[in-house]
């Protein structure tokens, strides 16, 4: 007999709750916010096709759900401290229930973010979560709050899930061993939240790449009113992708997307603040340009003349696959 | 030119926050907390074919998808607060856009709840919906609080969903006005989320039917520890479904599901607090029963009978359509 919807809820993904009142398994989930702080909240859906291969191990698919989310409490500086999980399965499969609640939860413990309700229902395979998380008034890292003169910084590196996507799509050849590098890179991000941390009160914008490079890039841009100068040769690609010719560096570097890295943009005195939070939260932050007071965005090469950017635009997840 | 994701986003969902720090359009909203208050949080998915037909007009799928996530906050008597929309979709259709948020926005404006953060996306047709509310500390309902000796209520009638499902799948015809009334009980639900919201310090436990009115008996009677016994000729049935044979009347209102009424106890002696609450709720309340301290669950006839409830057991999201 197969599981029913409730006991398969319960045995997966039911665990004692720590700091929630009251967790999975009422109508609703009961918390106590800390006093004085503000409430982030943020929600990423997780298409099969569309945001992941139908080739991904379920505990990878697991982890990269909530990753991806956690980003997004990352880009606002703000402390996890919840989600919610909706799951739409084609059927009761438990081997894959096992991996991805597996995979799902171990970070989750590792972020210190509680799984506090969830929807499991029949259908096409689909992930739903939703985050909160907690941040101090007035300290959010927002969009909106570059301004002319700010330097403009990247964390990690960019560009490696693309190009293990063009591995994928068989354009691109790369050795055994440094596809099963950028295949975890684009499989199981990680989530630069202590990061986004360090840099509240820092940090003058961010955002976390997760459309491409020049297509995030402008959100905060546009959100902001300001434009920016981008050194290409100084934008931090991995070993990897430094095999790679200049044109693929550019595509999956620039627009590539699914990097889970922060932009972020900070006053030009703070560099060494923000070396010290990048070293505080153990990741490497590279600037790549400034942000200018005129609207727009250009990417200087090495003799200094702009690239064509239309191609870099970014992800539109109605474009064909 | 198709409209790109953010466009189509912006255009339909994003309005200037009310309550909200910070709404729409930045990696998280922002919301700050009423202090003192918990913070309620429920989810729901629906999937095309499961949780609603193709045939549904999109202005009552937003308004159902809202309605029955609002019911989870009802159910725990929580004040709402605001949501966040995951929308699946297999293509940019502007009029189901404008159809499906006009429903949407229309009952979260009367409900006091607002959209502060989504994802949109290419894929098959899915909802995903994340409350928030608020509740005073020790005032939620909650599933596990129903004693012996409480008296069983429920709100509204049961049955009228399903009775229209039975009409679309063919196993039973109704005059048109009939099949009207029913249809937008199934299609446009609404939630009683001020009854839930006057029943906090009355009732002692509370759950909505979605799945059911025995399998929803069935989770309180399981967290509470508790049995119940209910009488079948008290329980609330619409004119429109009294037209029916008992044996579709029993189906309907037994295991119908869909439902969104109220399912609460309350202590012996506090009918007249009840009908207080219903009539400032404007809602009808009617008991059915009563708690027992034997676990187990009794549905009586006119005579005294227990009903067969093998049939009854709920609704299971992975059985087959």
């Amino acid at each position: 007999m197969p599981l029913g919807e409730f006991d398969l809820i319960r045995q997966f993904f039911t665990r004692r709750p720590t700091r929630a009142v009251l967790g999975v398994g009422d109508d609703c989930a009961l918390l106590s916010p800390t006093p004085g702080y503000q409430w982030a909240v943020s929600t990423d859906l997780l298409v099969k096709g569309r945001h992941f291969l139908s080739t991904v191990p379920p505990q990878r698919l697991g982890h990269k759900s909530l990753a991806v989310n956690l980003s997004d409490l990352a880009a606002c500086g703000a402390n996890p401290v919840a989600f919610t999980l909706s799951l739409s399965l084609p059927r009761v499969d438990e081997p894959w229930l096992q991996g991805f609640s597996k995979g799902l939860l171990a970070l989750a413990d590792r972020s210190g973010i509680e799984l506090v309700g969830g929807d499991t229902t029949a259908g096409p395979l689909t992930v739903g979560i939703t985050v909160m998380g907690e941040v101090p008034p007035g300290q959010a890292l927002l969009r909106s709050g570059a301004c002319a003169g700010d330097r403009l910084w990247v964390s990690g590196s960019l560009g490696d899930a693309r190009l293990a996507l063009e591995v994928f799509r068989g354009t691109v050849a790369l050795p055994a061993a440094a596809f099963e590098r950028v295949r975890l890179r684009m499989e199981q991000p990680e989530a630069r939240v202590s990061l986004g941390q360090a840099l509240r009160g820092i940090a003058s914008s961010a955002i976390d790449v997760s459309d491409g490079f020049v297509g995030d890039l402008g959100h905060v841009l546009a959100a902001s009113g300001v434009g920016a100068q981008v050194d290409w040769t100084r934008m931090p690609c991995s070993a990897d992708l430094m095999t790679q010719p200049e044109s693929v560096r550019r595509v999956c570097a620039l627009s590539g997307g699914d990097d889970y890295e922060l932009l972020f943009t900070a006053p030009p005195g703070s560099d060494l603040a923000v070396q010290r939070a990048a070293s505080t939260a153990g990741v490497q932050v590279t600037p790549v340009g400034v942000i200018v007071p005129t609207p727009g965005l250009t990417v200087h090469d090495a003799e200094g003349r702009p690239l064509d950017l239309v191609a870099h635009a970014g992800f539109d997840h109605f474009a064909p696959p």
